[in-house]
């Protein structure tokens, strides 16, 4: 085996984005009901004032604020009912000196009125009349004109993640359709000879797959589509085979190693032989992760992974989600991180970053972050981990009851 | 309108918790790679012992542990290779003291062996004889039967929201379909003669239609399905007639008010109409969110939320999240909390819950939230939000720098 630098997480980071810079999905215009949780491929602007007119905030009746000024519970002004605005319609009224109009919440504000004053604060005496107890200032109950949001604001940025109250946002300002990025397209292989799908009765000796399924799940999570997925042996032909099959449909190819040794040789040969540039990233500084390829070969993204299902995790967990979310044009604020406490003392590998999986408990509003431990491959870890922690390569190990960043899994 | 005792949100979850604790809703089977965000509607029991053979955590030699005792670097010890097992393959051999048997990561260990020495830590002299130059200790380098999970261990419990490494995990035991909860299914009806769906032009005066949108989309993120939406005349018997219509195919019926004076009378007057026990929460001590209405009918759940869109949101991010988690066996761990510290003073409300809209922005690994201000009503205060945090009752709002939880929206 070639002896290749290993690289840190940043300078992978640094090269992917050097490598895929021009990689890019198109975009799509879908209903905003079906937009949930995908990510816009243009900014939106609104294409109105809002709101569309003056309007009332609250239930009461729109006047001149200065005919309030000195008003007190126990020296009223009184000021005549001229009409009523009708919720929906557009009015006509005019509204001067010593009139009032009743506005219902969210009705228009007619001409001449500068506030509206709320029924709590007003007594009618009879259908004419009104005494007012309370003084408002210009502006008091009335959202104006545009004042919500102006006809060309940019609503909604490119590269963002459609939440719930977004799709709220878009159908307010009129758009019943939105353009979001296609969902970039996957390929997950996973290799090795005793790996088996895990439908019915498997053999003796022989393991059933976990990797095609989480790489799976976790792509679907990040946004992007599984194109194809399968279980190959891991020899040079059939994984060459396979990966050019996929290759021209695919925007990544994920190949998870199987565990028997000289595996990671063949993925990087298979990639290395497809095309330029090749594997340009040939071990990182992670534990775990360490074996970890990156390449790109016909103007695809192929990564190796290691075939321990945590440390493919993980790995695809960074990498993946970095790859993915810049072909999504998602921003780096996309992830939020938990604060915790450790709740015992956790080591580190000297010399490399150590994602360590934690298990979550809260203790009087005060998240404690458990380290779960348990031998290489194990399927527990995984189903008891919320999240990692991340302990940098210079710091050595992280005490009991220090602060942890955990990022959610 | 009837004096009614407004309930404060614990006493108002506890009511719900009585009045809806026999809902549920039915399981279904479905595959393990369309489960991803599903919730478990049973146990998940491990049907097998992992691994279900002793296996090497590495690539080395499998030999008897006492046969390395003492040795170092200086002073190896010799051992004659007998074997080789093949990955995926059960063996017959047999290792006793002074002899080893190559093993690949994931193979079967051999009998007689209790560990495995890296091929690290040994040297190949020639075809027949290794030099072993660490000593391991019992154990080492293997993972044995049914110490990942023993058959008839709970793998993953019933109610929980079922992540990616869940799916890999539920592969990695044989699992290809899994029972889950059907999604609960939620009527939305937003009432308003102004409101108005949003495609298309819209007459002055009129308001497009926000709320049936936002929530829809909170369904979804929440694990509801939405199998009707509509903008409807706020009257009586149009309402009652559409609630008529929906509430037999609906888990909850979701009421958005209109804004004008006495809709809120409306509503609660059909949820009274349709059958016993009605409206059981009119008021919640709250801001925004005090006119909340909750109610039973027809074994149906029917909410009254106010008609403006932040109150809307939040008051259905604490009762609609409740009210689904509670029919999908959710626990209480099932939201995460940020931590943060005010970006500035924020004021509450006296004797009430206060519900304030925050942005959070993050500086130095340290996360600021900014409470976001805005006439009541604006879209563009729920599409700065990242969340909220809760000011209770009786705190005296809060002073900028203090820690505040946010909850993600």
């Amino acid at each position: 085996m070639k002896l290749l630098k290993v690289d840190t997480v940043k300078e992978v980071e640094k090269k992917m984005e050097q490598h895929f810079q021009c990689f890019q999905v198109n975009s799509e215009e879908i209903h905003i009901l079906d937009a949930l949780g995908r990510v816009l491929a243009e900014n939106v602007y609104s294409a109105i004032d809002l709101p569309e007119f003056h309007r009332s905030t609250v239930d009461g009746y729109a006047i001149l604020s200065k005919d309030t000024f000195g008003v007190s519970e126990s020296l009223p002004n009184f000021l005549d009912i001229v009409g009523k605005v009708e919720m929906g319609e557009r009015t006509d009224l005019c509204v001067e000196s010593g009139k009032a109009v009743y506005v219902p919440t969210g009705g228009m504000i007619p001409k001449g009125a500068d506030g509206v004053v709320m029924i709590e604060y007003i007594e009618q005496l009879d259908e004419k009349t009104i005494a007012v107890y309370r003084p408002i200032a210009p502006g008091d109950g009335v959202i104006s004109k545009g004042e919500d949001m102006r006809k060309g604001d940019v609503i909604l940025s490119k590269g963002r993640r459609i939440k719930p109250q977004d799709i709220g946002a878009l159908s307010g300002i009129g758009m019943n359709s939105v353009k979001v990025f296609q969902k970039p397209k996957v390929a997950i292989l996973s290799t090795g000879d005793e790996i088996v799908d895990p439908k019915g009765k498997i053999k003796f000796g022989q393991i059933r797959d976990i990797n095609t399924y989480a790489l799976s799940a976790l792509v679907m999570k990040m946004g992007g589509e599984v194109i194809y997925k399968a279980v190959i042996k891991d020899d040079y032909q059939t994984l060459k085979r396979v990966v050019e099959q996929v290759i021209d449909q695919s925007d990544l190819v994920v190949i998870s190693g199987g565990s028997s040794v000289g595996v990671k040789d063949v993925t990087a040969k298979v990639i290395n032989d497809l095309g330029d540039p090749g594997v340009f990233v040939h071990g990182v500084a992670i534990k775990p992760g360490k074996p970890t390829i990156i390449g790109k070969a016909k103007d695809t993204a192929i990564f190796g992974l290691p075939g321990h299902p945590v440390s493919a995790l993980i790995v695809f967990q960074l990498f993946g989600k970095h790859f993915i979310d810049q072909m999504l044009s998602i921003g780096a604020k996309n992830q939020w991180i938990i604060e915790a406490v450790a709740g015992s003392n956790i080591h580190s590998s000297p010399g490399k970053e150590t994602y360590q999986m934690v298990r979550i408990i809260e203790e009087n509003e005060q998240y404690i972050a458990k380290p779960i431990y348990g031998k290489s491959g194990a399927i527990s870890l995984i189903t008891q981990a919320d999240g990692y922690i991340k302990i940098d390569t210079n710091k050595e190990g992280i005490q009991k009851g220090e602060k942890v960043r955990v990022t959610i899994l």
